[in-house]
């Protein structure tokens, strides 16, 4: 493949330059360019489109002329960037596209620019040779993901009856390796929350008082240690009361995956993995949940010594979930356990952070068995059946609202950097995205 | 008392304007202005003085005649003072000394000014009532306690001979109450350390390696919550191998004191007080070796919610020494301990601090009762006989260099506020001081 003349680089570098950082207000001319550049490609490939505008970012429509009896898929993606810091770890400028060795650099390379409008030329690809798509189609690809989906709950509800469809696709998750593509059927939820305990009104000298006052961060340590029982379970009564097995076929399809201890130990540059006793690590991140330390914070730490006994001390925790657990019951669980082991010497505050179900859908629904297929003739193989341990909390909405089931057919590669500087997206993924894409309304339609 | 008519007041005054912080070099003038200052009034007072220099800040020696056959006295102090931050919180300017309801609000007012120039005067109202003192006496008044006395050490060694003695005192040390003095005959020792573990090589997003990483903070909070067991006593396996137990003579003769729970929450403004099991917090304070975790840190310390796992995590440590622990035993015991318990799967680096040995001297030797008794003059109260749960590691400096027996006779108050905004000393307790003097070189020169 010469791909330096693949014909779909220009418009997939024009969209690359668009500085559309959501998180920014000071990026907002670009993020609407973006969403217009996006309106005018559709509008040229035949479908009707049009900037909606939220109380954010707009959401960008798309759509063919609907026809009865057929099937209707929505296509989600986002058009939205992450920020690019810290800027000076980018090799090129991160809105300057560059080309190397068939991978593309620049923000937004795979997440989810690439992504999207792979799909969006699959489209006119199929329409171009054929005249006509085998499903109604909808693009609703949206502004604000980097930043929380904030607008987009509402939207939906507003146009519920407008975007109504049966299924929901969505490339914004990862594959194996570049043979090998995975659907991916589950994702973890999250609960997070920040524990303050609070000693004396002030810092203490710790000679004249080391015995006698509270130390908030001792105390805290205790609590934290109490997380974890020894072989790593989360020790939190009642935790994984509602958490549902993994089930068999998970475990040997798993196993056959080349994802090892030593992917992860090179992945996180790690000498060694810890986690909970009896589960691969495949499985403890993917399907397990887990109680984090992510901050930790208290008294004097700046260079050399300060002897005094903190006046408080916090710790940031999150919790991954999985099915079926929910996040308010975790909270309940999380603030009993805190409650009853955080001694009277000390207060405790506990401020609720943010929350999102665990995700899980049916690898094995007659449209997941179609997207297979669809993942199977574009690459050649078949796919994996895969669970990750990130969260997309937007998705529950889109299921909720719509009512649709979910496919997640991701084009990442594992090292495609996203959030992270110098972030790529190899032409090869693109082009079979694009196959993909084709491949994937044919199925759709006849299944 | 017509306080604010206090012959001494003008010449306490000017001593407390010089801004003698030792710390930092900016302020070298002002502390060698203040060593000036001192060697005149001695001079005028008909003691021989100088301004030695070290290399850092100078120490100021003055002596009478030295006769033979009249035991030899040093008293020790210093004319350094501590920094004056944070300064907003001042009432009024820190080297402005001001009078209010018979207190002199300054920095150094106490901490050690204040103590000093008690004694100083006290030698003076001697000289002029009876033109000779009833001892051999030495005052050694150093400029670099605050910062650490990095230079007397070798300054007592290259003048031991002029400088020997048979004992020192020292006003650096507390009081009960106004009415109740105190001979203080023991501190605690120090030893602190910084624990710092790392995980990989960079932090993680807990979505996707949640359950797979090496957690340090985790493994930081096991680690640090190992070090006490249920009682509150240090588990570090050997540490009270070394403790010599309270003597039923302490325990009863502090028993009487009050200074009782309450006392300790009113003072650190707590409503609750922790501890090891089985002792007073008089005792905890005074008598019983410490773990404190004097700071901690790691990861996402900002504002909401950030789903790392950190690549790594800190905790600073002190522990508090009571005789007869060694520093560099315990730092041996708590190496052995960390190593024994931390898991293999994160890397730790344990970094030395400090370290000072306890202090204990004899409260009844021949020294120590004629203090006790010129305190009960001084007063017209037998003093307590107490500890402190602080650390002064020049005193072993100064015992073992000069081979004398080490009196403490503090002058402070418990709400004197040394090393903190509006330092302030009692003008009762000033004029107390000078009695003190006057009695204990009496009493000295009898014991």
């Amino acid at each position: 493949m010469d791909s330096s003349n693949a014909p779909f680089l220009p418009e997939y570098f024009e969209f690359l330059r668009f500085q559309s950082i959501s998180t920014d207000p000071a990026y907002a001319p670009q993020v609407n360019a973006c969403a217009d550049w996006l309106v005018s490609k559709f509008q040229r490939m035949g479908l009707s489109a049009q900037v909606c505008p939220t109380g954010g970012h707009p959401v960008v429509i798309a759509r063919n002329e609907p026809k009865p009896g057929r099937r209707t898929v929505l296509i989600y993606g986002h058009y939205d960037v992450q920020p690019v810091d810290p800027v000076e770890e980018w090799t090129t400028p991160p809105f300057e596209p560059r080309l190397e060795n068939g991978v593309v650099f620049a923000r937004g390379a795979t997440d989810n620019k690439g992504q999207i409008l792979a799909h969006i030329l699959g489209v006119e690809k199929t329409l171009r040779e054929k005249g006509e798509l085998p499903v109604n189609l909808i693009f609703l690809v949206e502004g604000e993901e980097e930043s929380g989906s904030q607008n987009l709950a509402a939207f939906l509800e507003a146009h519920r009856q407008e975007l109504k469809c049966d299924l929901i696709a969505i490339s914004d998750t990862g594959m194996i390796s570049p043979e090998l593509p995975a659907l991916t059927y589950g994702l973890r939820g999250i609960f997070s929350m920040e524990i303050r305990l609070k000693g004396a009104e002030s810092d203490l000298h710790s000679g004249i008082y080391g015995g006698v006052a509270p130390n908030p961060a001792t105390v805290l340590a205790r609590l934290l240690a109490a997380l974890h029982d020894d072989a790593f379970r989360v020790a939190v009564p009642g935790f994984y009361d509602a958490v549902m097995p993994l089930q068999d076929w998970e475990r040997s399809g798993w196993a056959q995956l080349p994802v090892n201890d030593d992917f992860f130990k090179m992945a996180i540059r790690a000498h060694a993995l810890m986690g909970e006793a009896g589960y691969s690590a495949l499985e403890r991140a993917w399907a397990r949940p887990t109680a984090e330390v992510n901050g930790i914070g208290g008294g004097y730490q700046g260079q050399g010594d300060k002897t005094v006994i903190p006046r408080e001390a916090f710790a940031k925790l999150s919790f991954r979930l999985v099915p079926d657990q929910k996040p308010e019951a975790v909270e309940r669980l999380v603030r009993a356990f805190f409650e009853k082991i955080c001694p009277p010497e000390v207060q405790m505050e506990i401020t609720i952070g943010h929350g999102g179900d665990p995700l899980l859908c049916d690898p094995h629904s007659c449209y997941a068995l179609a997207a297979r297929r669809a993942l199977a003739k574009a690459w050649g193989t078949e796919p994996a059946l895969i669970r990750e341990g990130g969260s997309i909390p937007i998705l529950h909405t889109l299921r909720g609202v719509l009512g649709a089931e979910i496919l997640l057919l991701g084009l990442a590669l594992p090292d495609c950097a996203a959030h992270a500087p110098n972030e790529n997206f190899p032409l090869a993924n693109f082009e079979a995205g694009m196959r993909l894409n084709q491949l994937l309304l044919e199925e759709l339609a006849k299944a």
